[in-house]
């Protein structure tokens, strides 16, 4: 498994050679252990095809679609496959609310004083709170307290109650649409607890219902989780305005003290700035024989910190997505791993002992065999919090520094990120009238929503992310990146003006005259309520075109695990063409695949394809953005 | 597959002599097609041992402990398997609590006035707002509603906050057990939350944490989901109280109009009972030429509600668990089969248009391909609802009669149902001494609370159920059985007075002299929280005995679904000797077995005990109880 099969990156490829040659376990080795025979990608055929199912004792079964073969409660290969998908959708929702929670409870504990965060943007407060009908009197953190109050509220409204967040904030064309399929939600909570359920042995085993339960989930979860979240992280932190920043495992100087903060929850990664930033810890870290001590952004949790703060010699860089972790582990550069709600691996701990860092759990979520120590994120001990983990890092420095030869000379790059609706508007001069203007007259064909992981199925890391980013942009798609995907294109330097020379006439024309990249990176996986957000904006803005007519489509040519399923559910619930590879496991239930990339398109108006082709699916991406466009008449 | 490969019941296995020469599809063919080579037990051996996983797009993946073989993200066998059961119990946890927010809303439209229902239990209520501190206050209405709100915030609460309910309710000694190792929980909303949320791709993948959680959850799930549940449906149809109830397929009349409501939730059970006790719906029926209209009783909606209510001509008795529901179907005697929450198979509506009935889901989370009629539970309009329901079972009538050979002649049973903490009590004169005292001088050795459901593998129907309990009895053991194996005895004849004539000489003569049966029919699989708390009245009454210090043992002989696996997470963090059988899909995890069968003991006191051979499990659980009078010197 060589070049493209580990990674689009010099820097990881570089690094997979010393994770091979200091015989350590690492993704890529793992990858192949488990295929079958010579092909690292082949397994199970009723695993890859979703047709197989261990959740009660009269299995494990079987399904074959063909032969009307059942499960022994009877149920089908679509029932199977659908039913696990839900579930799959279901991890995805609960583990992005949870996160919301956090947020919430953070925004709250401020709002009283208690952190050593502030409403940074108490306008962007007050606009939510309107937007949601909140009375925005009184002071900032009255507002907030009021905000706190009225989301937790609707989370926990019952699955018969509609939703106040998503009946304030969704297009009204799709609400008719979901009211009308009886997919308009309630509360998150309520929304999980019905999936959940129905995906119980013998309680709802038909594909086409629970798909439409996993469509009314997300939506919950769109409004309820991933907007509430990043616009209160907005509230907290900053809205995201352009800026460069360091990227790559280049970032990476072993002279220095390095913290990094891992995961999806930025919490505790700012108050590790706010403090690192102060001249106390830099000379404490000094006195350990460092240079300084910096805090590294990683995976997303870096991605919701590059987006709002800006990079100075404290807050250096920004190394990449989830699979850059053993290698960026193994760098030798790392004297503290904080681990928050999400993307550590469970093999950490191994190279925490070979490489000589501290990795500290710093969610109740997150556990590893054999680390006891840890700081469970607490808003109001934050401070605290964030010292003790800058102190374990000095102490780890010497030694690491004297047990650890570190790899240097990887590559260093630039991203511009920190773009979001306030921000493109800001760059447009207060309006999208340029955009619009480019994607009426043509410049600009359409826009991709790219929201996306990475894995290591059918190509290496990042590889077919970039591959297809580059065939949207050819074609003058402006991409808008999130997630993991969104580090693949900013280490790959598509994030940078520069780029407008890969990109297609029309848009590179429009590259220049604004002086933006033709892919404009737009934060995590969170963010695709944020997107969805703006693709409203967009319709209002064109008059009120139903969002399954815009020429926009959703992409995500590398996903992994269960958030992204629910993001692609979404993405259907809400009228978009939408691509995703891998194929998922659902190539087994032959309705469920007809309901998903045929039927649906005359349900929601959303429709799937999963084309492995590069050239061939960004073709039929475009294809659907002409067909729009034509429908429009533009 | 024949005789004990079918069922321990004759009534079954006639049955499925009819659901054969029909050529219909049915559980026992099915379960066969699923086997590999000739063996029906014999499946994928990775599925079998819970080493794999599909969660993510670099998988599927097997894990192979003895090799240290991991799944690509590096997650352990042991990792993998409890991440799996921890996800099961989510989805048992979830089942149950929405069945109880389904009381809850009930209950609170009652005492608004809005329901057919009543407030049947009025003492029951204030001795229950008074256990959970609850100002009792005002009118019964009041007291209601302030209960209705409690519970639900306390649901609702963070999992950082300790539950109220739990708090309240708990033995001492198991809160600070609990509190000790980190698992008292907060709200069962955030608990599932944080269960679903750690099983995440690279979230937690250390099986002890996941454990840990899974048992947090799961005294969340017994408190708030269950006995909020149980004791607010006591409260409104009737404190369970020893009554004789007909069983088994010979209950079915073809001649009559015959209702089976199916699931969990009693609510449109009953609601149809009150309606069709009316005698202008039985002159309906006999206006379509039948001779009344009856509602016959089904697995655990039927359970519910012959623990309450008492049988005749109209609630003319009880089918039986599950497994029954194809026999029951193809009998060619029901004209309406109302499915709520749980326990339908996906296959019903193929039986539905062999064998003439009307399928209707009653809950909003049932559904099958091709059933669009529907009919979801709303508390204030359930009497409408029965009825629909009832007229739709009259209509169904004459073709059905017309069309379907009904089978007649299959056995009618009888069982002594409704035994309760309070009807114990009662039926010993008020106070547990004559069932202590017999326990402490021996006749009695100790007490089973035999849980289950039942299940095709290894055995037929009951077969293993019936064994296990007959085992126990046999060796003085007295049985306390729920849920769908509770039926399996029921059918079985073992809860009769006369089965005292199976039981060893010393529980012999406890049931001769206090007049009941050797095996207590003490409700459904729902009722494991309310066992729970007898156990806790118990060891008061001892003294205050330490809940793993109890002559007791947990059993579920033939545990099938979701709910079965968190009810036995919940006896092993309650500190129970607990055994499970089939064999749950654990065996490639050698670390999470050794866990769960030894090291727990340490941990909460509880262990896992997984013998299929019936005499030794025997054995094993009554040495446990000898062990433990030995502690306790009696």
């Amino acid at each position: 498994m060589e070049g493209t099969r580990v990674s689009y990156h010099d820097s990881v490829r570089k690094m997979v050679e010393r994770l091979r040659s200091d015989g350590i376990t690492n993704l890529w080795d793992r990858y192949v252990s488990q295929g079958l025979g010579d092909n690292p990608d082949k397994r199970c055929p009723f695993c890859m095809a979703g047709v197989r199912c261990d959740l009660c004792s009269n299995g494990p079964c079987r399904a074959d679609a063909a032969k009307d073969k059942r499960g022994v409660c009877g149920i089908t290969a679509d029932g199977m496959a659908m039913r696990m998908m839900a579930l799959r959708n279901v991890m995805g929702a609960s583990t992005y609310h949870y996160h919301t929670e956090q947020t919430v409870r953070t925004l709250k504990a401020t709002a009283l004083g208690k952190t050593p965060f502030s409403i940074s943007e108490p306008s962007k407060l007050r606009t939510f709170a309107t937007r949601l009908g909140i009375n925005t009197n009184g002071s900032d953190a009255e507002v907030a307290l009021r905000l706190c109050d009225f989301v937790q509220t609707d989370f926990q409204r019952p699955s018969h109650e509609p939703s106040l967040i998503v009946s304030q904030l969704a297009p009204r064309e799709r609400q008719k649409v979901w009211k009308d399929l009886g997919i308009f939600p309630g509360g998150i909570y309520a929304e999980m607890l019905r999936v959940t359920s129905s995906c119980l042995t013998n309680v709802d085993g038909y594909f086409a219902s629970l798909a439409l339960k996993a469509m009314r989930m997300s939506i919950a979860m769109a409004y309820q989780s991933q907007i509430v979240n990043e616009y209160c992280q907005d509230i907290l932190f900053g809205i995201p305005r352009p800026h460069r920043m360091r990227v790559d495992l280049g970032v990476l100087d072993p002279d220095y003290v390095n913290v990094v903060p891992n995961g999806h929850e930025p919490f505790i990664g700012f108050a590790l700035v706010q403090a690192a930033r102060k001249p106390e810890w830099q000379e404490k870290a000094k006195k350990a024989g460092a240079r300084g001590i910096r805090v590294i952004a990683s995976i997303e949790t870096g991605q919701e910190m590059i987006q709002r703060w800006a990079m100075d010699d404290v807050f250096y860089g920004f190394t990449g997505n989830w699979i850059m972790q053993e290698p960026l582990l193994a760098s030798g550069c790392i004297d503290l791993f904080a681990c928050d709600m999400n993307c550590s691996l469970p093999v950490d701990p191994i190279y925490a002992e070979k490489y000589h860092f501290k990795l500290v759990p710093v969610s109740d979520l997150v556990a590893f065999e054999g680390v006891s120590d840890r700081i469970d994120y607490i808003p109001e001990e934050v401070e605290q919090q964030a010292e003790r983990l800058l102190e374990m890092a000095i102490e780890n420095f010497p030694e690491r520094r004297r047990k650890v030869s570190p790899v240097t000379g990887l590559r260093m790059g630039e991203a511009v990120v920190g773009f979001s609706t306030e921000s493109i508007l800001d760059a447009l001069g207060g309006s999208l009238d340029p955009l619009l203007g480019a994607i009426k007259e043509g410049s600009i064909r359409g826009v991709a929503g790219f929201v996306s992981c990475t894995t290591l199925r059918d190509t290496g890391q990042d590889v077919h992310s970039v591959r297809m980013a580059r065939e949207l942009i050819a074609r003058d798609i402006l991409v808008l990146s999130m997630g993991c995907g969104n580090a693949a294109l900013q280490v790959a330097g598509l994030c940078l003006p520069e780029a407008r020379e890969l990109a297609g006439p029309g848009l590179k024309k429009v590259c220049e005259a604004l002086g933006i990249p033709p892919v404009l990176s737009y934060g995590t996986c969170t963010d695709t309520g944020r997107c969805a957000d703006l693709l409203f904006t967009v319709s209002e803005a064109l008059g009120g075109v139903p969002i399954p007519d815009l020429p926009v489509v959703a992409v995500a040519p590398e996903y992994m695990e269960q958030k992204a399923t629910i993001d692609a559910i979404f993405a259907l619930a809400f009228g978009l063409y939408t691509y995703v590879n891998p194929v998922p496991p659902v190539t087994g239930a032959p309705n469920l695949v007809k309901l998903l990339t045929e039927d649906l398109r005359e349900v929601t108006g959303g429709l799937l394809n999963v084309n492995p082709d590069p050239v061939q699916a960004a073709e039929a991406l475009l294809g659907h953005i002409e067909s729009n466009r034509k429908k429009l008449g533009i």
